[in-house]
């Protein structure tokens, strides 16, 4: 997306923010919010729910793939994703953000209403209470966001137990599909399947369900680097391991099978697979959830395989070990 | 400094933050540290105080002037500073941090380390919760820091009342000199100066009196971005003007006319002024405090003005306007 008028150094950074700020809208939790040294948040506990990630541009994001609208909706869902992955209810964001020299304010602008649209998707609204602007050579988004227990229990990595079924709310590997539609050389491709690339460009897991299933999870984590190397965190984590039934995730592969044979056929090779998307693919920030094998199963959440205890803590699709081949944000 | 041996990318994500995350202690309040999607801490109030700050390589410091400790401990205690300046204990940092393809393993660890030792300076100690790594084309370090109320009142910008005394906790211009003693050609000058160049490098605000001094203060900020320019948003956001007196500066200034005499008679020209120091250079992270005429004094604390009911919300130096020279961080 093409932004023009006048970059943020040349409008300068308390004037750009002062703008920007504009944009965002206040919540009921907000005691404090932007202007002083720091805010203040009322929580209905006294234990706040904490998490923190990085958006790089050219590494996690193209500028010419992503609007500043996509990014700042893309950084509120990530993070919020984490706290409900805890059983928190999210309450607020900070945001640091390095611009670069070429940035525009009309960028700045739409990034803010991406922030504050997704902040407005949850009730109570999230707000953005403080943030951070400096100038460096690429955009970083760095938000780290804040959630309130309300007097449950935090839900962890490491507490799944032998017997559990193995649940995901959400979908699994549209997002890597998005992704690989948009890598195609022919743009077209992407035209076709502008869900696909809509929830890599703006995820946007199920709050609502995430917070409901927490309740009864044994354990539960956020799929943000794919399936088979988050499902090998939480095995390893709990000392447990997993076993997936490949029948259980064929729903998932199949809603990508066009997508995957448009991608192929065009270019004329078996360049991708649906189920590489479905097992390895990052970034639908769904959520994986153990449950006790009697546990009622909301709506939107599907079983797909169950905990078993072993010694070796890896991740199994039907009786073959998984190999793990998700996504390290350093070696890329 | 210079770091050798393998780099973050070589080495990996996971191993490289395993390794560094080994440095961090725990601290009480914490209930969950990393390893999860969100770490846990705990207050003694259900209000949060939250604050974030950032660092861009190149743009805020320098990798030849500052090592990975400088870095990592300067991170933690100006982001500190900020929840000082609300009245609020420091309890729990995230630090988002992204890396180069250059950068060292060794000076991962030495940036943790020196996150760790500004940590550990804080009684109770404050702890590295959780974090981000990522890989773009320079260092950027963003920490957010958490801070309990512990049933006090956030102390904020805009309730300073006229006839309050205007008072200062902390150094002023030292961090400045030491920038401009880094900055000179000749090396020595800053050789000689080691004290002024560490305020520069480590700022390490008193937390201690700043705490003390909130109880009673009608109103605080930290001085980041300068005297001149901090104290006039001060007075904006409370609707009053600041009269500052030159002789209560005095003793700023004495201790730091050695420094620019040095380097003027090394330049052979009045390159630099030890008033513009004290009147504008930021990073002290010193507290600006207004506080009730009466109030006692705390031992390392200064008078160094009065706030007085004007209509224009200016500051002044003596009879004269005081002009803000402030840092601002996008136009550098």
């Amino acid at each position: 997306m093409e932004y023009i008028g006048e970059t943020i150094i040349e409008i300068g950074e308390s004037e750009a923010l002062s703008r920007a700020l504009s944009v965002f809208k206040r919540a009921d939790s907000t005691l404090l919010g932007s202007g002083d040294d720091a805010a203040v948040v009322s929580l209905s506990d006294p234990r706040v729910v904490i998490t923190t990630d990085t958006m790089v541009e050219n590494h996690d994001f193209r500028t010419d793939w992503s609007s500043g609208f996509d990014l700042g909706f893309k950084a509120v869902t990530t993070n919020v994703a984490d706290l409900v992955a805890m059983g928190a209810t999210p309450r607020a964001l900070t945001v640091a953000l390095v611009v670069s020299k070429q940035t525009k304010q009309a960028w700045l602008e739409d990034f803010a209403r991406g922030l504050q649209a997704a902040c407005d998707q949850y009730t109570p609204r999230v707000e953005v209470v403080g943030g951070d602007l400096a100038s460096g050579s690429e955009i970083v988004i760095a938000v780290t966001a804040h959630g309130d227990l309300a007097e449950a229990s935090p839900v962890l990595r490491s507490t799944a137990k032998p017997g559990d079924l193995v649940v995901v709310a959400g979908t699994l590997g549209k997002a890597a599909a998005g992704l690989a539609l948009l890598n195609f050389d022919d743009p077209t491709a992407a035209a076709s399947y502008e869900e696909l690339v809509a929830i890599q460009l703006r995820p946007s897991p199920d709050v609502v369900l995430g917070l409901e299933i927490s309740k009864t999870a044994t354990a539960m984590m956020d799929i943000s680097d794919g399936l088979s190397l988050d499902a090998r965190r939480l095995a390893k984590q709990s000392g447990v391991s997993i076993e997936l039934e490949k029948r259980l995730l064929e729903g998932y592969a199949a809603v990508l099978e066009q997508a995957s044979q448009s991608i192929n056929s065009r270019a004329g090779s078996q360049l991708v697979n649906e189920w590489d998307w479905v097992l390895h693919g990052g970034e639908d920030h769904s959520f994986l959830v153990t449950l006790p094998s009697g546990a009622p199963l909301p709506r939107g959440a599907k079983v797909i395989g169950t905990v078993v205890l072993q010694r070796d803590h890896a991740v199994y699709l039907d009786a073959d070990p998984l190999q793990a081949k998700g996504w390290d944000s350093v070696t890329g």
